[in-house]
């Protein structure tokens, strides 16, 4: 006797908190991960093999090549290089190019502005142009993330107090024009090899301290959302399309006056889409486990209006998470520590008043105050 | 960095299946179940360690004593003395009295008639009435299941036929008499250690040559329904009182003209609540590990009309299932095997004519013909 052959074997580069979500999704469709991560204790190990070891070392990427039908990311921060040399022997989703842009915040906002698609003013530290009236954020291309990797400066910076900003952050930067903006929005859609596309709608992310605290699916505000949602799956569908990106992506934006920026993409699973996991027909992680082995897409239309809120630096009481009508508690197996993300807990609603009134009973009880 | 403690350590008689889906709905929660399975490539492991033993080996039992927090199991032929010496050690859910009764149809029947909770007609078989009129099934006090361990007699079997019935099965048997059902019903429950209970609705369970092929949830027949509901409820909560069962407890039921009848009990998930993974809003696994973990158990509503067809013999194509709108696969892992539950397949659908278009599609790819 012995198991059945898998559906496919994916190989993850990472293995935190996305990694586990998707195992665990893979696990009921027969689909294997193997993860590669040189942090110790890593969340996916809970369903899945994973191979200590830095994304680009060449022993464990030989392994994935040989056991793997298809590689894929979760986290986007990885050397390209790895990617590539992985691309020329199996299928790699996103693909290196997809990555490469991604990762690099002056190359995805070249493709903005290639693609038509609204965007923040940018420019390179040492253009005239580049100390914004309204303030700039100067940010490393590569590797910020959770608000990390920024100087914020005044408005109409100086040549000289850009360039001392850049220096901070180590060099290889981009400035960015401060956006007014009146809220933070995402998009999570999927791309299937055959063209197929799958959007969820779209959400309200609720940052403090530059985390993610809180999503709101879908977002507040009918009257507007119609208009704004039909923006937002445009720019997506032609960002991915243009691309040839195949698998789940995030695309974050700003709301201003009525109009929507696109701010970045992560080629991957994303926080704001964890929701899906209760609040639609497919999860995220299902969904990018679909699209890369090759399956049909599912449907991605909600259950009913959800709340997801992030746990964050100590975690709550379990029983009293799991007390509040409907709640979903999402451990990651990772220890605390300040600002680290270390679950979160999904409420599904009828309506969006028991929305919020669920989402106020589980602020209270992770620590998270209201923010927008 | 050391992990976070979890919030419970649950150790699991049984490693097959429902192991499986325990384990996985265990992972978010912080639960870590730890199995016990003399069977080799259990399908629990894919989340989860499984010891590989037999289910009353001291070393293994000894093992749970010592790491976990609370066992339970998944399957209910376990021997009782395995547990009542967990018991002496940790907490036990369900209790050994509540696995010896439910799994001896004779103890199972005598408490149903104790609770008058309504049954078959039933007897020993050397008792002068054993010999039904409308037939009688011999079957196996004992560890009997999907049909097998019966023996099926004509109307007004004689003593004789019946003696070699209980011989040819091994003795040890109790002679149930043929109900003339219009079909078969269940009811999922679980009880928390504080007496609160959560049903699941009432479901229609189809079956063939012995197996459950089809569930259809909730039951259709709006009309009947209510009023068989009321009656599955207060039977299965009546039962879980008495023994104060704690944990996931199923309830198998007849409806013979517009009346319930008992069939037997399951103090475990069972086949016929695996629609409410995606079907309601806590699924019978995370409700389970809820219970048995001392947690609050979460709402049993039911997200639409949903319907799960098992997985039998061999395999379907997965990309064929997962292009059917709104289907979950979920694959066992399991080597196929002529009459083996390799998995099963659910649609949660808007309406109940949604629902029964999708679970015509699902009946052609899983080779499962209608059969009521």
């Amino acid at each position: 006797m012995t198991a059945p052959p898998p559906t496919a074997t994916v190989g993850v580069l990472g293995g935190g908190q996305l990694g586990r979500m998707l195992a665990l999704a893979g696990a009921p469709l027969g689909i294997r991960c193997i993860g590669v991560e040189p942090a110790a204790d890593p969340p996916m190990a809970v369903a899945a093999e994973v191979l200590r070891a830095p994304y680009d070392d060449p022993a464990a990427l030989a392994e994935l090549a040989r056991r793997c039908d298809v590689v894929t990311i979760e986290v986007e921060h990885v050397p390209v290089d790895a990617l590539a040399w992985l691309a020329e022997r199996l299928v790699v989703r996103p693909s290196p190019q997809v990555v490469a842009v991604t990762q690099d915040r002056w190359l995805e906002k070249q493709a903005f502005v290639r693609l038509g698609i609204a965007t923040a003013p940018f420019a390179r530290p040492d253009e005239q142009t580049s100390g914004f009236e309204t303030g700039s954020i100067v940010k490393r291309r590569l590797g910020g993330f959770d608000g990390r990797g920024q100087v914020r400066l005044e408005r109409a910076a100086s040549p000289r107090a850009l360039a001392a900003a850049v220096t901070e952050l180590g060099g290889g930067c981009v400035v960015e024009g401060v956006v007014p903006f009146e809220r933070e929005l995402s998009l999570v859609a999927a791309r299937a090899a055959d063209g197929a596309v799958a959007c969820y709608p779209l959400v309200e992310n609720r940052h403090r301290d530059g985390i993610l605290r809180e999503t709101l699916a879908p977002a507040p505000g009918a009257g507007a959302a119609a208009t704004l949602s039909a923006s937002a799956v445009e720019m997506v569908t032609t960002f991915m399309a243009d691309l040839d990106h195949v698998g789940v992506l995030a695309l974050e934006l700003f709301e201003v006056n009525g109009r929507l920026l696109a701010n970045e993409v992560a080629p991957r699973v994303h926080n704001s889409g964890h929701w899906t996991i209760e609040g639609a027909t497919t999860s995220q992680f299902e969904q990018h486990l679909r699209a890369v082995a090759g399956l049909p897409l599912g449907a991605a239309a909600p259950r009913g209006p959800a709340a997801m809120v992030n746990v964050i630096g100590t975690e709550p009481e379990p029983g009293a998470v799991l007390a509040v009508a409907g709640a979903h508690l999402h451990r990651y197996g990772k220890a605390p520590r300040p600002d680290r993300k270390l679950g979160h807990v999904t409420v599904v609603a009828a309506d969006e008043r028991e929305r919020d009134a669920r989402l106020d009973e589980l602020r209270a009880l992770v620590g998270v105050s209201a923010s927008t």
